[in-house]
C-alpha cells in the first residue's frame, strides 16, 4: 500500500508522534496507573495536563497575560452563538464580514442569539464573486457596534486574509474565527479582542474548542446567559465549570508540545507557504488543466481548492489519487472540484506526492 | 505497585478491553490507513462508527423506533438550558424535581433558558434532608406544564430512584438526566420524552453527551433557537450539523459494545446490585463506624458515599486507601466525607479490594 495522506477539512491529519505518545499512554498515564480518559478533571495530573497544554498555547503564540484561555466544547459553531450573546448585551449593533461558508453561517447564526442587529459590515460574496477579500477599508464598521466579527481563513471557499486585519484604536473589539489557521503562522494576539478555533484542524482532534479572550471583555458577559456558555462562569471556575473534554484536551496539548519541537509558529508558516506555494503553481503552470479563480493575495495557504471545470473528471481525479494514498481530496459538497487541506502537520512530502500525481491525471486526461 | 481501582465519579474507569483496542487502532482504524481522530465526519469510516453505536444503544435499552438518538457535545450541563429552550415555547410552566445537587443546577439552569416558570414539583432537601426521595406520589405536576424534569441518580448526594419514576397518562412527557446511571440497568425508554446523559461516568470519555428524544417533541424546537442547540436541526441533519466529537464517539461506541460482550444491562443490573450491596453492608456492618444516612430504598448503587463522622480521619482514609490503589475515594467538596463510584466497568474486584481495605482501616482507627 502506498504512504496515507490525508487531506481532509477536519477532523484533519494529526502528526505522527503526538499519536505515538497517545498510542504508549493510553493505558497508564505517566506511571499514574489511570489511563488520561478516565482522570477525573480535578484530579492533579489533568490539572497538570491542562496547565501544560495552556501555558504552550501562550508560548507559541504569546499570548499576553491579559488574555484568559479557554477550552471549551461545540466547535466553532457554539462560539458563533456564545460571542453574540456574551458580548452585545446593551449593544444596537454587530459589525459582520462576510467572505465565505463559515462568515456566512456564523452571521446566520448571531441573528439567533441576541436582540442586537447583525449589520454586514462587507459581503465577499456581492463584492467579489468569493474570488477575493473585501479589505479592511472597506468595512462598513460603526465605532458603537458590540464588535467586529470575520473569519481569518474560509475553509470551504478557500481563501485566507494573508494580511491580518487589524482595526484602528477606537473601534470595537475584533473577533475572528480561526479553526482553520490557528497556529499555522504568527499573530498578533493584542490586536484581537477574542479568537476561537475548533481544534480539529491544526490543534487537535474534534471537540474541543479554543478561546483567547481579553480579560476586560468578560464584564460584559450577563448573569442571564445560562453558565455553560458563559465565558465569565468558566474563566470563575479556571475551566472547571463544567466537565471539559479531557481527552481532545490531552491530545491538543501534545500536538502544541509537538509544534514546539518543530520550532513553533514561525518555522510552521514558512513551511505552510512552501508547500501552498507547490501547489498554486501545479494549478497555475497547468495551462489551464487545473484552475483556481481566486485573487493571489487572498489564496489559502490551508485549503488550496482547485477543480478541472469537468465535475466528472474532478470525481475521477478524487476517487483515482484516494487508490494512490491521497485522501479526502473531494471539495465541499456544495462546491464540487477538488480541495487540498494542508495543515501544519500535513507533510511536505504529502504535497509533494500530490503534485506527482496532478501531473500524471494531466498526462493521461488532459 | 497494587492493582488500581479508579473511583472516579466521572470521568470514571473504562473497561480494560475498550483501552486496549483503542490502544491497537491509534495509528491505522481496521486498515483504513486513517486514524479514528484523523477521520473526516462524513467519510464512510466514521459513518459506520456512528451507526453501530447508534444501533448498540438501540440494542441494549431497547429504543422504540419513535425516538431520535443524537451524540451531542457539552455535556449534562448544556442539556439542562437545551431541554428548557427547545419544548417551552408556548408553555408557561415547567415541573422540576430537585433531589440532589445535579436537579438543583439543573433548575438555576432552565430557569435561565426560557421564559416559562420552572415550578418546583417536590424538593429531597427540604422534605428529606436529601436523605430520601420525594415518591412521584408527592411531585406536584400540572397537567399544562411542558415537561417534568428530574434525576435518576445524583452522584454527589447518593440518591438513586430505585424504582424509575413514571407519570401516568396525560400528564407532560417526562425528562430524565442519566449521567451516572445510564445503562446501569433495564429501563423502559417509552416512559420518557427525552433521556440524556454526559457519557464520562457508565458510557465513555469526556466529551460525548447522548440524548434520546421522542420525535413527536422534535416539533416544538423553535427555530429561533441557535442551530448547534437546537435537537430539531442536529436530526435534521442526521447529527451532523456541525463536527461531533469524533474520537469519544468511537470510545462509546467500543463501550456499547462491550457491554453486549458482557451479557448487556440485565446483567450489569446483577453485577451493579452486588456491588453496591457488598458496600452497604460494610457501612451498615461497621457497628456505626462507617455511616451513610440514606433510606435503604434511596441509596444508589452508584455512587456510595459515607464517612467516619470525623473530617480528619475521613481525609486520611482516602489517603491511604490513595496508596494502597484505591484512588479518588474523597467525597464531593461541598459534602466531604468519601464516595465510592462503581460504575458498570469497575470490576467486583475492585469492591472486594475496598471492603477489605475498610475494615483493615477500623481496625486500625476504630
Amino acid at each position: 500500500m502506498n504512504t496515507v495522506y490525508n487531506f481532509s477539512a477536519g477532523p484533519a491529519v494529526l502528526p505522527a508522534a503526538v499519536l505515538h505518545t497517545a498510542q504508549q499512554e493510553m493505558l497508564d498515564y505517566n506511571g499514574t496507573g489511570i489511563p488520561v480518559m478516565s482522570m477525573s478533571h480535578r484530579s492533579a495530573e489533568f490539572q497538570s495536563i491542562l496547565y501544560h497544554a495552556e501555558q504552550d498555547l501562550r508560548l507559541l503564540l504569546n499570548v499576553p497575560d491579559n488574555y484568559k484561555i479557554l477550552f471549551l466544547q461545540g466547535g466553532a459553531s457554539a462560539q458563533f452563538s456564545q460571542v453574540a450573546m456574551n458580548f452585545s448585551h446593551g449593544f444596537k449593533r454587530i459589525d459582520s464580514v462576510v467572505t465565505g461558508n463559515w462568515s456566512q453561517t456564523a452571521h446566520r447564526q448571531m441573528e439567533k442569539s441576541t436582540a442586537a442587529e447583525i449589520h454586514l459590515a462587507a459581503h465577499g460574496g456581492t463584492q467579489y464573486d468569493y474570488c477575493d477579500l473585501p479589505p479592511v477599508s472597506e468595512w462598513d464598521i460603526s465605532k458603537d457596534s458590540a464588535f467586529v466579527h470575520f473569519v481569518a481563513n474560509e475553509t470551504v471557499h478557500g481563501l485566507q486574509y494573508r494580511q491580518m486585519p487589524k482595526l484602528s484604536d477606537g473601534l470595537p473589539p475584533l473577533i475572528c474565527d480561526m479553526s482553520s489557521e490557528i497556529l499555522s503562522r504568527p499573530i498578533d494576539v493584542a490586536d484581537f479582542g477574542v479568537i476561537y478555533a475548533g481544534a480539529q484542524k491544526n490543534l487537535g482532534p474534534a471537540g474541543v474548542t479554543i478561546v483567547i479572550i481579553r480579560e476586560d471583555l468578560l464584564e460584559r458577559c450577563p448573569d442571564s446567559v445560562p453558565a455553560v456558555w458563559n465565558y465569565k462562569a468558566h474563566v470563575e471556575k479556571q475551566g472547571m465549570y463544567n466537565t471539559p473534554a479531557t481527552y481532545p484536551i490531552y491530545i491538543a496539548g501534545l500536538v502544541l508540545r509537538w509544534l514546539q519541537t518543530q520550532g513553533g509558529v514561525g518555522q510552521m508558516a514558512f513551511i505552510n507557504r512552501r508547500k501552498a506555494d507547490m501547489l498554486y503553481r501545479a494549478i497555475d503552470g497547468s495551462g489551464g488543466f487545473y484552475r483556481n479563480a481566486i485573487h493571489p493575495d487572498a489564496r489559502s495557504q490551508m485549503n488550496v481548492i482547485f477543480s478541472t471545470g469537468d465535475a466528472g473528471l474532478d470525481e475521477r481525479f478524487a476517487q483515482e489519487a484516494a487508490l494512490c494514498g491521497l485522501r479526502q481530496l473531494k471539495g465541499y459538497k456544495t462546491l464540487g472540484g477538488m480541495r487540498a487541506s494542508i495543515y501544519n502537520a500535513m507533510p511536505i512530502e504529502g504535497v509533494s506526492a500530490l503534485v506527482e500525481f496532478m501531473a500524471d491525471f494531466q498526462r493521461k486526461n488532459g
